[in-house]
């Protein structure tokens, strides 16, 4: 169990106004680590109060004392807070995020401009604390007293999560996966309603090429500095469903040592995930679920399991083509994205490498 | 192109209140070749009017000819039609078909009850034509002086449908499929609101199995009067999505003889079905219709392609793990049912099947 | 502030299964002065343990001491309990619960059939605690030594709640009341997907003579043991919409003594409802929340504020025909079913109603 | 029955790449009185081909004449057209109107921006065609050798023309109208997907004082040059729902002369509307369709009556607190704005006024 800081931190959000920029004001705002000093955004709400420039999309309220704090300017200058949890498209990432590195700042990333470099940690604490490893790297490489860790695609982490135990234990070998992602993985306003009532997408632009590399680099593992991807062929089809909160993802894998389903699910049941992960504040008590019913996971029903950071996962079953099929589920917002890089912030935290030294 | 029958035959619906049944009075009520003279349904809608017994779900109106009607029992006494459509549950159609094929009837069947015998043809006109020469061998085993004619899964015929040319050109090996099947596939009144609003469930009971199985036998060939089903493995995923009308697959196929996504493109644009097909009435222009677009097809807008009677297909792309990628999608209710079946029949007509020797 | 019985109340849930009796699952199994000792429902579920005879509709989970009860027939012999939550539909209510009272017991009712009976409360904590001044009539008459005591129809609920700060202050003489109420409002399996998919259906079986005249019993007064009705007239339309919790109700209002907006918005922000009713352990902090965003209240982000037990009103508004304009909305199974019955069983217990003499 | 014009009028469309220009192309592309002649939108769409400017959303695809024309702006001088529809926002109407009337163009609008002119009519062919009486004191007026002509907000059209027969035998006093709308009533990308899911959104921007005029001046008289909007007052509550098209609304209506449910109901039975607008090309057969059913209309299965110019009435019952309530709906897109105007200018053509002088 990790010890608390003996002191809280002061962090910022970039892009805090978007959809999970809120995730991020939601998780972060009565945060026992954490403390946000600087909410900054584009330049259309700079200078507003943070209560006036977002437009607020969550069946809760804009915490009091969030409300009333200005939106800052995506600039380190502006911008006081030792860690940055960044919400930013990758289209302003790409500039953003590095100043920061620069300018000494943690910057906690979910944009996918720096996922693949090989210096930079495409982190799940449950999964690959060692990635952390490659810090000193990419700092020397990069000249930065800062560092950029990112998390992945909200589609790739579900089934990251579930292939994690089995990859070490049995080697996946590849593995067919087709996502059903809720509309909130857009963004707001994102989908427009027009486009999905009643309706299936079966497109999202640049998912495909993230999901068949992502999930290899955060199963792979560390060698002279860098990450090298786990070697599994991946074919993705991703699809939007009108679904508010959820990413559902089927899975066929195929294993190097063959597995079948009891020995899958026995192993998807037992799974902890790295000893390093557990008693983060942010971490759920099971990093996966699984439920027997025939008919889950669902997302309207499962996506807050764990506060929302659990991967739940069902119908764990034979498959004719490979070795077993599966149903994983993950809500996008919070473990998919926010809650995903406070767990990264925390387990950076509890490693102590928040603390200059 | 067929020539028109000589006259009308005389045809009954067998499960005419259902959504299916609904389908099949909305595409016979002005048929050219055929003529409703009989709705049977289940003995607590018999002895009713159509219109009462049945509630009536489409955005049209019940065709003022066939409300009056009385609804029969599915009893081959009390039905007086030389061809039945049936849209029972495979409850019901276990006994109630071979007692119409027995009477001397010619089934047109719905139901998973005789789908997969080898003497009982699969068929899909544009695809396996041919699967009708097992009906003699079906009568002589059976004696019966009628028949059975099966349609497959709504949810296998857009894979069989997208599959057929490429089998016949690169032979298929094997395949994954993930569907996202529309509501009105569960029938009325089907799936409840609560479960599916907002919502995926990753399950339909019995479904994965069926499109495990009936592609297969789709695309298999006759050899000394029965069918024998092509030897390729499939892994299937059936969803359930908050959609109307209209069931999404996504596949990954494996070929024998390796194939790209030009290849396998011209192949999809070039296919026109097998020349018996078509110009029967209910037939599309094109059985296989391609779109450009990187996010078609999608339910709410192409169901309806071929008034119902197209498979639209789209987005063929390289596979990372097989060779091709592809989503199709199709109308389950008529495509994939009823107006399935109503097809089968024309063929049969076009054939001079429906004639008594 | 109520001060805690001295011991918990042995509780029974009729009609169990069900949604309502779902959400009375959840509501008691932890609470303070309730203990749920028997489950009872329908024949078909009858002997069962509650897991397997309930189809668990929530995103939680049954809770565990309760998941292994058997389920009783609905029957006073059977069922162990001082006080039984009622869930039935009004065709079973109708003998029941009288059946029920006769053996002692009381019956928190949620059915039609008593509602409008003058010696029966038509109960709202914060409204009219006084209605339960009828219960000695009720018994006498009645020949009971239990009581029924019920509460409204989920839609008349908002309605009664906002309107009666109001009634007292300002004295309502007529008003029009459009609701779009959703689908767990009608049970489970309850409306079609089929049915309500990307449509509304403006007709609720028997709805708009429920709320036309529940209201004004809610409004009312005591006198010589019988519960005279507010003598205002209403006029109401129900609508089912594709929300999954939640009842949204739009009103014109005219007043006995003319009201602007002003006026009517400072009322409703004061309000607190009646002080017996404050801190009983289901009451909401506040019975009535204003938002003053233009667009509030909204069903999916507004029906569980106070924990689905507070009616939640904004867009108050000068009215061209009447008086004021106004849209409250309330979670239909908490504040507008299964909440107010406990509710209800809370105030009687903090009145001393459920201790024999 | 009015007489084809004896040549086809050169048309342009105004804001012809949003939601309600693609339906003016939809509906004019096969016209057998105009002739698409200009397509004109914003600055950011002028220059590119149509098929490319326009995110075409329909079920349909776009007319192929159409597709390759280009798109051009919205400037008189560049249009060459007789008449042009507006599906332009009030922001851009209010100057880009005027301008065509003043270059001699009839221009037939959506926007509010002119609506309510005494000089303009808010025409509805079926139900105020005298209207078009006052363009001469437009004319002359505004000095504009073209003219305005302007059709009203969707959700006012269902309501004027149910009251329309109403109004003429019994004298509308007041009414009380509840909305839901449909999603494409906003245009596109409109509604994000996110707000609307699952949800109603009790709040339409602007929407509610348009209604409680519009309906007025619709079934208003022809004074000296002026319209005369009937003194009747008007309570509107305007709701989004998850529709995608559709508008359906709630009325409860008081007359001058009282009226029950069963009188009222013949009358709109009888109704054909304003013998000059039978048989226009785009007119239904009925301009007002009752429903029996006690669950009609609904926008899902009633939208596309008459071809989406029908208004489906239906639930006429007595109103506990005026004279009668009852339930009406139109398509929004069709009716309710580009099949509208088409109708309007239809009209115009057979009185001859689209010939100058």
């Amino acid at each position: 169990m990790p010890s608390a800081p003996a002191r809280k931190y002061r962090v910022g959000i970039l892009g805090a106004t978007g959809a999970v920029g809120q995730a991020f004001v939601r998780l972060l705002a009565g945060h026992p680590w954490f403390e946000i000093t600087a909410l900054a955004a584009s330049e259309r709400s700079a200078g507003k109060p943070y209560a006036e420039a977002a437009r607020w999309i969550g069946d809760d309220r804009i915490p009091e004392r969030v409300a009333a704090m200005p939106v800052l300017a995506c600039d380190p200058a502006a911008v006081d807070a030792e860690l940055v949890f960044s919400a930013l498209d990758a289209s302003a990432a790409g500039e953003v995020e590095p100043a920061f590195a620069r300018a000494g700042r943690i910057v906690l990333s979910n944009a996918k401009s720096y996922r693949m470099d090989p210096d930079v940690p495409l982190l799940m604490p449950e999964v690959n604390p060692q990635h952390l490893d490659v810090l000193p790297t990419q700092r020397e490489r990069r000249q930065w007293t800062g560092a950029i860790v990112t998390n992945a695609n909200c589609a790739s982490i579900p089934a990251a999560m579930v292939l994690a135990p089995l990859h070490a234990r049995f080697g996946v070998r590849r593995f067919f996966m087709a996502t059903m992602q809720a509309v909130s993985g857009a963004g707001y306003p994102g989908v427009p309603s027009l486009d999905i009532l009643g309706n299936v997408i079966p497109y999202i632009k640049d998912e495909e090429p993230k999901i068949e590399i992502e999930v290899n680099k955060m199963l792979g593992h560390v060698s002279h500095g860098a990450i090298r991807p786990a070697p599994f062929a991946v074919s993705a089809h991703a699809n939007r469903v009108p679904v508010e909160h959820g990413h559902t993802v089927c899975l066929s894998v195929e294993f190097e040592k063959p597995a079948g389903a009891t020995e899958v699910l026995a192993e998807l049941r037992e799974w902890r995930g790295a000893e390093e992960a557990r008693g983060l504040p942010t971490a759920p008590e099971r990093p996966l679920v699984v439920r027997d019913e025939p008919d889950r996971p669902q997302p309207r029903r499962d996506a807050m399991e764990g506060e929302g950071m659990a991967v739940v996962v069902g119908r764990v079953r034979a498959d004719p083509v490979f070795h077993v099929k599966l149903v994983a589920m993950a809500h996008n917002i919070v473990r998919g994205a926010a809650g995903a890089s406070v767990l990264n912030a925390e387990l950076m935290a509890a490693r102590g490498l928040l603390d200059r030294p």
